[in-house]
């Protein structure tokens, strides 16, 4: 059990929990009383109440950002206390400890996992672990002696399968391709489950439009600035999927969409 | 003044100023410019507008998971630069720094106090202290001098009261408990102020129920898990109170409480 | 091209991105990557969407506080991936990474700058920079890189003007002063567009009223304790600029005012 403590060790935190209570404090107190030396960052504790797949999605855009070593603490937990596992599982790249229930489905779309255990020694928990707060009384505490070097098998019984939720590809269906919503940013910009490749395999070279909300939208842009202001638009944005954006504006608003609505986007031919 | 600074120092803010305003930004700068070493910790700083009672509520909630010897800077000031005094007090683990208004009652009630010390001395401040941010001006920078080693007895009079708010009991009456809703957290959860002994000693072994917004729960669950999706159901939270929850849902919503609103224990005998 | 890394790094972060999606978190990762030394402290994401100009007013309310050296990285950026340039601005005291939009004009009242670039050597940007999101792939990067010690002078061209955006001084007119609301915080304070100095030049020792919303105030208080429970004042508020509020209470809800409407000063004579 080679124990060395990381050089600079950073905890990254994504729960549901708000930022009005003292759930998140909680556990970044819990964590620099194990380790002083943590760096805990926030990715976002504005998670939907109990809304996995959206933390899922937050998390695998946001965690191969940061370097290599760094422990990815996801609490978005329905079933706290109750019989679903806790898990760590480690990657080629990260650690990720949080409960097993899928959250982890789009990080490991990305990530290869080098090994996986079931947290249950309870030396690394807090003396009293509730039944309705793990991220504090058990997360907290296992992200920070990992930090300090303790080894992932130190944890728990090594496991070979974890939960993992199913993510809905686009369709192709009667010559179009149908996607759907699955992510509206805070700038009202529609994410939809159309990767770059989904869309290049479609259309190939050949024109397209994208129906959605009773618009239509002439293929895609390189960047807002292509439209006018208010314009409406697509283009592939940052997570590498395709997105509806207003330039200077709120596509949410102007488009009345909401996640999990259809998109649909189709070779122009005739018309 | 054998002075010593601290090795690794935590500073953690609890404030009811926001976040889209330059308030707690200036308040770091504030504190990184006395001392780079700091890490500065948030608590919220989305207590209500002049709440005290809220902002004890969730310092008392979450500081005692911090390192000992956090500095704890907690500023809900409805009264600042008017007559009210501004304080420091230390206890065995702690450093509380803020405005003697009674934000500290819940934290006392499970901290020994040591020594206290109206901060008096101008030297520790920023030059100009403006009358309505003492936070940035007063508190931030002593706050900072703490961490550097500063003896506390160096920073004004020693006093040997302050301000507390009195924290309302449960009541029992007519052979039943009757306490209220102290706190709504994000999940819309809802906190009584009745703890796990207030209700041990009630009810006994007894069988007993919850009154609430009209509805009636039977006992308390270990945790969510043990009702179905949407049930509504009573069991000891993680801050060692009763909670009313809903299962997956948002209780808040469902039985259209709000804080202040009563919560009925009654022993369940013959109906 | 004396290198030298910064002895306590600090990159401050603005911007327009709010806290519930990945954004911000990625930007954290990319300068932790690149400075794993780095402080990375939020001065705030929810500046409204594209509103330059409140970005304009927090940053320069608050970037004077932190320690010399600091990076300050702002991101309000509605032509992201457009013609508008990206720059790097150092002053006497700190450096500004940003688009160059006008972001800095109220900074740049109070700053001496030194020098100036345009970012344009791509060695200091992420591989792959997306048309959406330059806070990541090209500010974010360029931040980090200045803590470790690289010349301002190797991330681009120098250039000798920038962007500004017209700051309305108020008027005189008529015998009297007419201002406007420039920003609402979230106590519902209201400050005006009329510094310490303006106010002074213009009423000098007489008396004068303000008159805002259909309402009259008579002159300025020290502070909100100077008078009662809900009861409207004007003050010099911590930003210098004279601010509308009400005691206890929001001035924004009791006067249905909004950013823009205007404020009116007056000698007051005869009535």
């Amino acid at each position: 059990m080679g124990r060395r403590q990381m050089k600079n060790p950073i905890v990254t935190l994504l729960t549901d929990f708000g930022t009005k209570d003292h759930y998140v404090a909680s556990m970044k107190g819990v964590i620099l009383k194990i380790n002083p030396l943590c760096k805990v960052i926030d990715i976002t504790h504005h998670i939907h109440p109990q809304d996995i797949m959206e933390g899922a999605f937050v998390l695998a855009n946001a965690f191969s950002y940061f370097p290599e070593g760094t422990v990815h603490l996801a609490v978005v937990d329905p079933e706290v206390g109750g019989p679903r596992d806790s898990i760590l599982i480690v990657t080629d790249h990260f650690f990720f400890v949080g409960p097993d229930n899928g959250l982890l489905t789009l990080v490991l779309h990305q990530e290869k996992v080098k090994e996986a255990f079931k947290l249950t020694e309870k030396r690394f928990f807090l003396p009293n672990v509730s039944n309705t707060f793990h991220g504090r009384d058990l997360f907290a505490p296992v992200a920070a002696h990992l930090t300090l070097g303790i080894s992932p098998k130190a944890f728990g019984r090594r496991i070979d399968s974890w939960k993992t939720l199913e993510f809905q590809r686009p369709l192709v269906k009667d010559g179009g391709m149908i996607g759907k919503v699955i992510h509206i940013d805070s700038f009202g910009n529609l994410v939809a489950n159309i990767g770059e490749k989904d869309l290049d395999r479609f259309v190939g070279k050949l024109p397209f439009h994208i129906l959605i909300g009773k618009r239509r939208i002439e293929g895609t842009q390189k960047g807002y600035w292509e439209v006018k202001r208010g314009g409406l638009l697509a283009l592939i944005g940052s997570s590498g999927l395709l997105e509806i954006s207003v330039n200077k504006g709120n596509a949410q608003k102007v488009l009345k969409v909401k996640k999990g609505d259809k998109v649909f986007v189709q070779n122009t031919k005739d018309d």
